[in-house]
């Protein structure tokens, strides 16, 4: 089924969304918000999976859904955290620097504390003070939601307590980071408040797609209308879903509603970095990543990170060309 | 007031509890949950407050207040980031491996983005799969809990916002920050779920204690039933809590419920570093501390971290001997 939180109040209303994402009934009787989902799924999950079979097949008609009337899913969550996992991604980053990557990360995964407390809508603006040396980028990952997770699960156990997948534009303020990352305790004032897709879905719509905690499809971006990047999410990423969320629970137990993403998606090209969509490649998640190919290339980034005004699209499409998530579509403005 | 929240499904059972602590009386009617309060603090404050002053003045009788029987104030919570105020505790931890600390950490507060999904009660074990190796640790802290905090707030607007007040134990796991840190994401795993006091108090309540956005009293540490540590929470500490929160909210607002800490309470002694309390010093606020003297002093830490079965309590009293915020008790256990 799919899911999605129309605005309202701290923790928007639950609406079941039909899988076409043109028809929404209210999950209010049910569910009042996905939180509340989350927290009782055993109880609801079967009643709510009714409500988008009866919306599917046409046994209730359902209201218009429109995406910009939605918050993100969980406009507020417990718990945020984000892995880095297309170390493809991680390597770019150092080699621009003219630094190797350590061979651990290849099998322990990078992951950081995000702050959850306030998630910006799908279609608001991000708000900022300043463009000028913040160095505005979006990151397009996908992530998933978690029922609770034990401490110490195994990887394998984890993929059974995702619940519900969507996307993302992980929000980064590349000016803050080298400072940040220097003082040695990981991003904050770097990482502003992230946007996720209008609709979260339960593994079962992704079909095929979703395998072994990978989500095997293309994860397409657009910056000011034009072509960024076109990923496949399923490919290079290093560490599944499982993996993830065991390593986020190896040393605490995880809540209900506990959100876990991907990290930037990158694909290599023939084992190297890829390339542009203006030269045939799959391009890239961040406006960071091209930034690093043209400092390995030429010895100068040329392409700027966002200004106030410039706007980001992120959507992925199943094989009948259909919105699976709906679209993340967001401009940068002053607060 | 003081406010608790009793064990109670996820989000506990809100109380209003007596200054002398002995003594409670539920606020459900008015708030079923602190979270609910702070979500609308303006509507429910004053009546929260009658409350208080009607058990306080005997005009209801009220129920035994059993601190065993507390959650953290915010079982989970939405936000909490640590601040490093005292920042003699970052240059220990620096001098004790040769290094010195860069300049800006003097005009530049150090926080972390911690994990707020699963805090322990009050009186919780803390569970962990193994001792050998994690070099499991205390500190205790001062934190306060936010309404809505704007983002790019004022240090000075800030204090404005902050509503309640709690001591804190925040469990670091000393064996794994050093690799974690290495990665350049900060905390995580070393960060397992931590605990706040049994009551979480109005800054009224504190009186001329609370000056500036600092706590002037005494933050007491046993360990195993030995005094450990007894500095003083509103002494050397570099950024009050107005300027934790700016930090905070410099490219995010904070939604209500918003938990800041201060960091590891920690007093200089004559400039220098502290003395241990069998020393006559006032101690040190966790192990790691107490270990770096011993480290600068003989090059070598002879305190061990805590074992299964240790036991830990943090608790602060005001003029009159009369615990503020009640005790937190907990020994650590295998999960």
């Amino acid at each position: 089924m799919k899911l999605a939180s129309l605005k309202h109040g701290r923790d928007g209303k639950l609406v079941i969304v039909n899988s076409a994402l043109t028809h929404m009934v209210s999950a209010e009787n049910i569910a009042p918000t996905l939180q509340y989902a989350l927290d009782n799924w055993t109880a609801v999950a079967s009643k709510l999976n009714t409500l988008f079979d009866d919306l599917e097949g046409g046994n209730c008609i359902g209201l218009p859904f429109e995406q910009s009337t939605c918050a993100s899913p969980l406009p507020r969550a417990f718990q945020w955290a984000d892995g880095s996992a297309y170390v493809n991604h991680v390597e770019l980053v150092r080699k621009a620097r003219g630094a190797e990557i350590p061979k651990s990360f290849w099998t322990d995964p990078l992951m950081y504390q995000g702050g959850s407390d306030s998630f910006l809508g799908p279609h608001d603006d991000i708000q900022l003070s300043q463009d000028e040396g913040f160095g505005i980028d979006f990151e397009a990952e996908v992530a998933v939601i978690t029922d609770d997770v034990p401490m110490a699960v195994s990887a394998d156990q984890a993929l059974n307590h995702i619940r519900l997948i969507m996307i993302m534009n992980d929000v980064s303020l590349r000016g803050l980071i080298p400072d940040e990352l220097a003082k040695g305790f990981g991003f904050f004032q770097s990482k502003p408040s992230s946007a996720f897709s209008p609709v979260a879905v339960t593994p079962n719509e992704l079909g095929n797609h979703w395998q072994n905690g990978k989500l095997h499809l293309t994860l397409l971006s657009h910056l000011n209308g034009n072509k960024f990047g076109e990923p496949n999410a399923g490919v290079d990423m290093t560490f599944d879903f499982g993996q993830l969320i065991a390593h986020a629970a190896r040393t605490r137990p995880l809540v209900a509603g506990s959100i876990i993403g991907s990290g930037t998606v990158s694909n290599k090209l023939d084992g190297g970095p890829g390339k542009p969509i203006s030269e045939g490649g799959a391009g890239y998640s961040c406006i960071a990543e091209t930034r690093m190919i043209e400092t390995i290339k030429t010895g100068k980034a040329s392409t700027p990170f966002m200004a106030f005004g410039d706007h980001i699209s992120i959507e992925m499409f199943d094989e009948n060309q259909r919105s699976i998530f709906g679209q993340i579509s967001q401009r940068v403005c002053k607060v």
